[in-house]
């Protein structure tokens, strides 16, 4: 007997993600390794998620003494920390109802106004309002939370969105969740995987009866796609959200991770804000940014915020209210994030170690993203793109007919089919790229290039050896 | 111009919490405080919500030991902590991802493992399934999810919900904010608000035509009503959802905090198990519990889980999707659970200081249950029932006819025009009923009794000499 007579369609209609399953499969496989099963490799080499720390990348000292110290303030007696430390976690504590990292978190006034601090440092000036600015438990509940004052999940037709392809998966499925609908526009990959706006009028024609599309997602810098969008495109984006009466919504959360020679990261607000009235007043903009990502690589602790811009303010008043119901964001992710913000100065006692410690991150994900690339294109059958930025390399790979025919008959996507048979062989966990989505036909690899150089270099060794014998295999 | 044309009407319906207007107030209060300003408080006292730490209690040095090592393992190499200390923190570490708390939490299946035998415990040998365990940041989150199974957001009529009056108000919102139908059944006051199986049978005879009810909520211990559930009773609840055919929402968060001689917590998992089938086989049951509620009070690290018991298979799979594809946890949050599901034991060198440190807190909280409920009920008008268990007090309040009049002539609930005042001249925040539910021409306040002796005094102190000025002002 079930007394669910009927359970939530947009739950029903969930796709079980792959790498949910693969994930599964990888921690069997690691618990039969801890059990003493002779395999190829002594440990799965986990590289399908944009998590830093599970790939080998340490985290950086400072943040981590500074969480130490407000967790158990007894450390401050000793003289271990460092003094800046100290001092730091000494005014963070004061911030923190009942000086306890364990209450509920404060109202935020203090932490918002120094992320408006920080925005308007990285925006060269361009004010930011801490009213404008909400703190959550990272950036997909921030996104998911947007969605909701966006989506009205009685409409007919539907609300849709329309969401990049390749896309990070998490945001597909919110959206899905809501019981709103994806509307694709696919970024151009022999271009570099460059958004175009010819292909956004596409893509908004191809909504027509279909659904009612209130809302442009952008992810830049690209994730899993790896660009890095220029000014001009940004402003072509922001001319098409203005004529069609659209809201954007901009993930930024890769915005530290730019490795192009000729890229720069510009954050939605700056380009539009430059761009002057009527545009600058007008357009409806929420940026997000996370502790998670980037080289703090903090995901663990969750926390994230998200900036408004140019809100009706009635609607504002509904975002605060649902904001101030919703979110208890945990406290040590809000650390996370104000020490991001603010790391240690020149002449601060913790200031080498943590440009050491930074530098070093920096350009290990740099030389990661050159040696993969490399070896990825010099593999047979693999295509990858130049990768300007963000926490991926997506590259193409055409598989022989054969592997296709095969992967039909286990009932799996080729890329799933080559993903499971990686992981099972030889130790390494990726993503296959039907969950971000592809252009029909087309078949792609996820992976993440946060990475200890370590990590790096096994991973391509394993993958360079799987993937020969792939090929021969199926060939 | 807005591009919203229209808003989520879920999110319009959400009434603003005036206790997140209380709370804004206080915050300008502590500010003024700060920069000099005179009032005849130093500081204002919170107690609106069930926050320990807020309301000075210390948080257990056991567990701020054990996540400072994980913060920061460089402190294992210190004798400065304890030798379980640094055991434990080396033993959750090696279950983190990549050995850091940054890494997105694992899997998970060794901390379900650890809650199932607690609840196996717990129950007295009744078996628990990992499998049907799932870990999120927060009660609330888990209650959220398991309505996102229930509620269908298109349905007509709505989805309903049967909720206690009062209830926890974070509960009614997410029921309003996924466009269901909150069905009240009153608890009784006069009877140390006992659940009382007629009102259940008039509560859902209330609904015919209205809505489709499809759930039961219970409190058990009552929050805020701080009575506790007998086995008769509980039977009595059991019987009425197997009749009804109502999936059964168990809110379990303060099973550690039970005051009255005569009362003890009964899950009701056990109480289900122990009547036999049919009922312990087809009675759908989700019980929900968190590592912020308790004397551990870590409200601030976002951690609880939800066991589901006799759902569906096809029905736990649909769970399993999503929380799989939602719920990163904190990983501080969830170090944090297993802690309090696992403290220390006699023979370890931090069991001494533990056992004085829970059961000081314990011994505190039984003291302010007794004074509080002394004080108050020596006040003229207040009225409260005895407290058994749980983090409130939730006395009635009977308002002087002039009081009842100002306040409406200031457009506010009697209950929050009395919190306002209380607030202004004597820096103390409590909730105002009205946001917990109340009969029709009732009032009531609200305060958690989770604090220390000298914070439990100074309220006492300052609410007598507030209402007693209050009383006189409006006689």
């Amino acid at each position: 007997m079930s007394v669910l007579k009927e359970i939530n369609p947009n739950v029903k209609n969930l796709k079980q993600l792959a790498s949910v399953v693969l994930a599964r499969e990888a921690s069997q496989i690691n618990e039969e390794l801890r059990e003493g099963v002779r395999k190829p490799y002594k440990e799965v080499i986990d590289v399908s998620s944009g998590d830093p720390h599970r790939a080998g990348v340490k985290p950086l000292s400072f943040v981590r003494q500074v969480l130490a110290a407000c967790t158990y303030p007894q450390l401050m007696d000793s003289t271990r920390l460092p003094v800046d430390v100290r001092q730091r976690a000494q005014r963070l504590l004061g911030e923190c109802e009942g000086g306890s990292v364990g209450s509920y978190s404060a109202d935020g006034s203090q932490l918002v106004s120094r992320i408006s601090e920080f925005i308007k440092r990285r925006d060269g000036g361009i004010p930011s309002k801490p009213e404008n600015i909400y703190v959550s438990p990272g950036s997909e509940w921030s996104f998911t939370s947007i969605l909701k004052l966006l989506v009205n999940s009685k409409a007919s037709p539907r609300t849709g969105v329309l969401t990049p392809v390749p896309c990070q998966s998490t945001a597909i499925m919110s959206i899905a969740l809501l019981g709103a609908a994806v509307v694709p526009y696919h970024l151009n990959e022999e271009q570099g995987w460059e958004l175009q706006v010819e292909e956004l009028h596409r893509a908004l024609e191809s909504a027509k009866g279909v659904c009612n599309p209130v809302a442009l997602y952008v992810i830049n810098p690209g994730n899993p796609s790896g660009h890095v969008q220029s000014r001009k495109s940004m402003q072509d984006v922001i001319r098409f959200v203005s004529e069609k009466r659209l809201f954007l919504l901009a993930d930024e959360v890769y915005q530290d991770c730019v490795y192009g020679e000729k890229s720069e990261f510009l954050s939605y607000k700056r380009v539009l804000s430059e761009m002057g009235p009527p545009l600058s007043d007008t357009v409806e903009l929420a940026s997000f940014h996370s502790a998670s990502q980037g080289f703090l690589g903090e995901c663990g602790l969750r926390c994230g915020y998200v900036e408004l811009v140019n809100l009706d303010p009635p609607v504002m008043t509904y975002g605060y209210k649902m904001f101030s119901m919703e979110s208890s964001v945990p406290v040590f992710g809000e650390i996370a994030l104000d020490l991001m913000m603010n790391p240690p100065q020149p002449g601060d006692p913790s200031y080498p170690l943590y440009k050491e410690e930074i530098e070093n991150i920096r350009s290990t994900v740099v030389q990661n993203v050159k040696r993969a690339v490399e070896v990825v294109n010099s593999l047979p059958g693999f295509c990858c793109q130049p990768v300007q930025g963000g926490g991926f390399l997506f590259p193409r790979l055409y598989f022989p007919p054969k592997a296709i025919q095969k992967a039909k008959e286990a009932g799996m996507q080729p890329d799933t089919f080559y993903c499971a048979r990686l992981l099972q062989q030889a130790g390494v966990l990726i993503g296959p790229g039907c969950e971000n989505g592809q252009k029909e036909g087309s078949h792609h690899l996820r992976f993440s290039i946060m990475t200890s150089e370590k990590t790096m270099e096994e991973l391509l060794r394993r993958l360079t050896c799987f993937h020969s014998q792939f090929m021969k295999d199926f060939s």
